[in-house]
């Protein structure tokens, strides 16, 4: 993309500020970065010269950010379904991955996940698995951004041996991928049943010295609420309380079983929330009380959990069952508008990361991460409210242009930088490895 | 198409026997019925001079049986969202209905949810809505198959003055299209609130006459049993029973809230139950106690409901929901399993209507109503279980080809029989009308 360019739509909503769609408005980027937002005739006549792509049926949006998914685990979609957790996770995940998971299985499974999210709009994934490297990797060869976890656990993996291990591990990389401005990175401690309290503080130090974001399962099932009490007679927003965890750095994923008084608990002390609809009720977790979060004045945002669990990566049907389901558990039809659930997939995943002053709204001063969403097919017509339109009767299926920094990655419909047959070579690799009959 | 054909698909997913996924096999489709199916290398053997279709990476399934829509509501798509269901049907629905309601709306948008609906691989649908006469003349144009309410209400319409006008003119449509074998009819009593007692007998004796099943919305709100309970001191199960309604030619439509007695009730009776967990979410109705239904032994099958409440009549997505809601709200990872998903979105929608002798499944004898999905693209690898994939991974945008008694109307995502840029041009039109302010 050449230093400036005009991106002209039908419609634009930027999301900030809310509420907002604007027609035939144009979007001035300049080497990667929103410069303006203006009518098309005004932007025509400041900006004769400046090359102009026409988008005449469709609406810009702002890149979509998913705020927790487990990218590598795209290779295990749907590999046993319908099972209890346990059953699930003990006889099936876990022993694939203690067998498969390595830095290759990582980068292959990154790289088809990233292709995934391109497809639906995705710009932006905050992201927990072993060999980060090799997900950072796959993010820098596709063009899209993401967030990338340090994980750790108190359990070996084929990827490290101890919570030392796994630290060291995870810093490393960090150190080796500083430059590049479309990662970033977080601490993330997996869940409080695989962390020990030892564990948790040296991530709290951690991430306060290096003023990274904590990303951590929390509070997903009734069962993991039974074992903390158990082990540690608290519940585990308790005990992460006591260690000092809950504060505006932390991005809890899940929250589906929670009391009013941690409602309030993680309102007043700022932690943000990752709501995955469609992980919480295929694993059986429950329905998360996202209208309550939002009423205490959480910073909820959305995220497709990984493949192996939903098993789609498609944010805007996180939007759509987000907003339905809002609304069918607690009676009310108001109680999550499009409009919120555009807002959680996009501008709150970014607050959620730290980086909502460059991305999740469509703003001059922001960078250039943009989705055109084409409504002139059958199923968007007719269209009297282009949001609506996004959040309940468009498919991902009808997301034709991706931008990152002003970079075109999806042209219509089509990826620019990765290679469609070469990943659908890969993926047909790990099937017959993981699908072999062992 | 020619009187024999072969269709070799890289699986086939007959839902009957239930459970299974074939792999390499053909149907042999001989005028519009499948006379056979059998392991493709057999088929060649047996059958090497007819024409053969193949489908390497594709699943061939049932074509979706859609159980309850109002398709020319399509026109009235996302005109207004996220409002108190009240507010939103007397402010908003019902005055667009009386003011622009007619038999060219009707057929113009019956024509757009025909394409829509081919589009997502549904072959038969089982509509409610005024002027059947131009629905009638929409599917027949698209080349699928629809069971026709003779909808009556009470109260008047732009359509009907009262429940004698309604019945006349709808039995008049039966006797109209008769000889259409795409084209069946149900007695259709709008919902308890709006039909009374003697129309309902009515309804009734001509359905026994005529062998027709009746379709009605049923303890959708909290507040149609409320109001039931005023009006006649019982609940609406109740009255219907006492009239005689309750029996297998009953489709009653939503039944989100039921108690245990009334889940026994029509288990007994034989009522099928048309689930559209989309609808019920979208407007806070609730969430049906599918599980508790499936266990006492109730036929449920899926709906979408009118594209204003949903919004989009795509029945693959209603089996994802229905399937992830089920286990959602009861805890239970196999409260409904993808396999069952598949089967209330084919076999069971066509056991409501009567109609499971010649459609619902791909077994020798029946029609060959056929829906062919990709499962090569990029969202759906790797590929563990192709029924999973259907119903968890799959989107619409996968659909690939549709064969209604062996015709083929939906080509590599191309309709062959409608005309897009027509029904762009009809949605438009309507668009500007019912855009318009007022």
């Amino acid at each position: 993309m050449t230093a400036a360019h005009l991106l002209s739509a039908r419609w634009i909503v930027p999301v900030e500020p809310a509420g907002i769609t604007l027609e035939h408005h144009s979007l001035l980027v300049e080497d990667g970065v929103i410069t303006a937002l203006l009518p098309t005739a005004e932007a025509h006549r400041r900006h004769p010269d400046v090359t102009e792509t026409r988008l005449d049926s469709h609406a810009l949006i702002p890149g979509l950010v998913n705020l927790h998914t487990h990218a590598a685990m795209s290779l295990m979609r749907g590999l046993k379904d319908d099972l209890p957790l346990m059953t699930w996770l003990k006889e099936h995940i876990w022993p694939a991955e203690n067998r498969h998971v390595s830095a290759e299985f990582v980068q292959d499974g990154s790289l088809l996940a990233c292709a995934e999210m391109l497809r639906a709009g995705v710009t932006c994934f905050n992201d927990m698995y072993f060999f980060p490297e090799a997900t950072a990797d796959a993010v820098l060869a596709s063009g899209m951004r993401a967030a990338l976890g340090i994980i750790t656990l108190d359990f070996p993996s084929s990827y490290a041996g101890d919570p030392e291990d796994y630290l060291r591990k995870g810093l490393a990389v960090r150190d080796a991928y500083k430059g590049e401005s479309r990662l970033s990175f977080t601490m993330a401690p997996h869940a409080p049943y695989t962390v020990s309290d030892r564990t948790l503080t040296k991530i709290l130090t951690l991430a306060d010295q290096l003023e990274l974001p904590i990303h951590m399962h929390l509070h997903e099932t009734a069962d993991e609420i039974a074992g903390s009490l158990a082990e540690h007679q608290v519940r585990p927003l308790t005990r992460l309380q006591a260690l000092g965890l809950l504060g505006p750095t932390l991005i809890a994923v899940h929250m589906v079983h929670l009391n009013e008084a941690e409602i309030e608990l993680i309102a007043r002390a700022g932690v943000h929330v990752a709501h995955c609809p469609s992980s919480n009720l295929k694993l059986a977790s429950g329905i998360a009380p996202v209208p309550a979060l939002l009423a205490a004045g959480v910073n909820v945002a959305l995220g497709t959990d990984g493949a192996a669990s939903n098993n789609r990566l498609d944010l805007l049907n996180e939007a759509r069952t987000a907003a339905l389901l809002a609304k069918g558990s607690t009676g009310e039809p108001t109680a999550l508008t499009a409009h919120q659930a555009l807002a959680m997939a996009t501008l709150h995943g970014a607050r959620a990361l730290g980086l909502d002053a460059r991305i999740g709204s469509l703003v001059p001063g922001k960078a250039a991460d943009i989705v055109a969403v084409d409504l002139s097919e059958l199923e968007t017509l007719p269209c009297y409210d282009v949001v609506s339109h996004l959040v309940y009767a468009a498919g991902r299926e009808h997301i034709s242009h991706v931008w990152v920094e002003g970079e075109l990655l999806l042209d219509a419909r089509v990826l620019t930088k990765l290679d469609e047959r070469e990943l659908m070579a890969k993926a047909s690799h790990w099937n017959r490895i993981l699908g072999a009959k062992t």
